[in-house]
């Protein structure tokens, strides 16, 4: 028997949520109706105005409720170098440990043509305008190390060689404060070929 | 710099959910943004009918919308048999697995002086109004095998002694499906005390 249509439909809604299953959502339902209504109110408010006034960016498609985001406009920034990343948290990473100051393309994604994902889902005809205006001086393909990412970033490097604009991708080599011995092959080997002097 | 102020509130919000760091917060905050407004919106409804409208059986105490939920008004259940539980998750589960077809009572806690929780709090005094009108035979004393449980499991065991009620307490065991090498010595003791015959 259904003790509550109402937290039932609760549970249920909280299963959108990324990672959480039946149980960890019957516990989050209970504890807020048991002990944290003001939160619980708080969050639909939260998700009620992100949802309304969220939108994409203009100029560089990341999330944003301007029309043209904080680091588009802001303009302290280097508009020469630009850097391509798929998603917009990883705007907020490479913008939190890298002092990085030029400005970001957002992908929403990568090239996938099995799912349908092409240049044009990625706003690539936006991009090659925006290098088309003769700002751009380098791109930064910040994509994502797995095949998908590097595909995108070799179409994207494309684009740039055919425009005379430098592009550069991130190095890869063994992570700081891990061990050799936990290191993938494939990392290793790349660390060494691109060894450095010191 | 913020990427967006609306997100960054998202993801506060989202970690008055229990068990959510920052980091899951932010994941889920980009995922519901960038994939599942739909779902985020729906989470935001449920979220804010089920503050409005859930509060307190009249009966039972458990989280309800209704004034008196859908177990106590149900006329078929045996109400001779009051379950005594802390939380309204122990009268779904025990609901669900036992086929125990009688009534509950919800503590919404257990006995805690030190953080001024008494009888009153945990509603004892209805529980008593209940006791006295004769028609309670039987009280399961379902709160967990904690300390606290215990206390309160006693403390209810003397209101139903003074009244001449019956009060039963769930047994103490190996876990089915268990190992015995890592079942903890305090159950190990109970259960082989326990031991039934074959």
């Amino acid at each position: 028997m259904s003790l509550s249509p109402l937290i039932d439909e609760l549970i249920e809604s909280l299963r959108v949520l990324p990672g959480v299953g039946p149980k960890s959502a019957q516990r989050m339902a209970f504890f807020l109706m048991e002990r944290n209504k003001d939160g619980a109110l708080l969050l639909a408010n939260s998700l009620s105005q992100a949802v309304e006034r969220i939108g994409h960016c203009r100029q560089c498609r990341t999330l944003t409720e301007d029309e043209v985001c904080r680091i588009c406009s802001d303009r302290g920034r280097n508009s020469s170098k630009v850097c391509i990343v798929e998603t917009p948290s990883d705007v907020m990473m490479i913008d939190k440990v890298t002092g990085f100051k030029g400005l970001y393309f957002v992908l929403m994604g990568h090239l996938s043509p099995l799912d349908g994902i092409g240049p044009e889902e990625l706003g690539l005809d936006l991009l090659a305008n925006r290098l088309d205006s003769g700002d751009v001086e380098e791109l930064i393909l910040a994509t994502n190390p797995t095949v998908e990412g590097e595909a995108t970033a070799h179409y994207i490097s494309e684009m740039a060689k055919k425009r005379n604009i430098r592009s550069t991708r991130l190095a890869h080599g063994v992570p700081i404060g891990g061990e050799l011995e936990y290191v993938d092959s494939s990392t290793l080997s790349h660390a060494f070929t691109d060894r450095r002097d010191l």
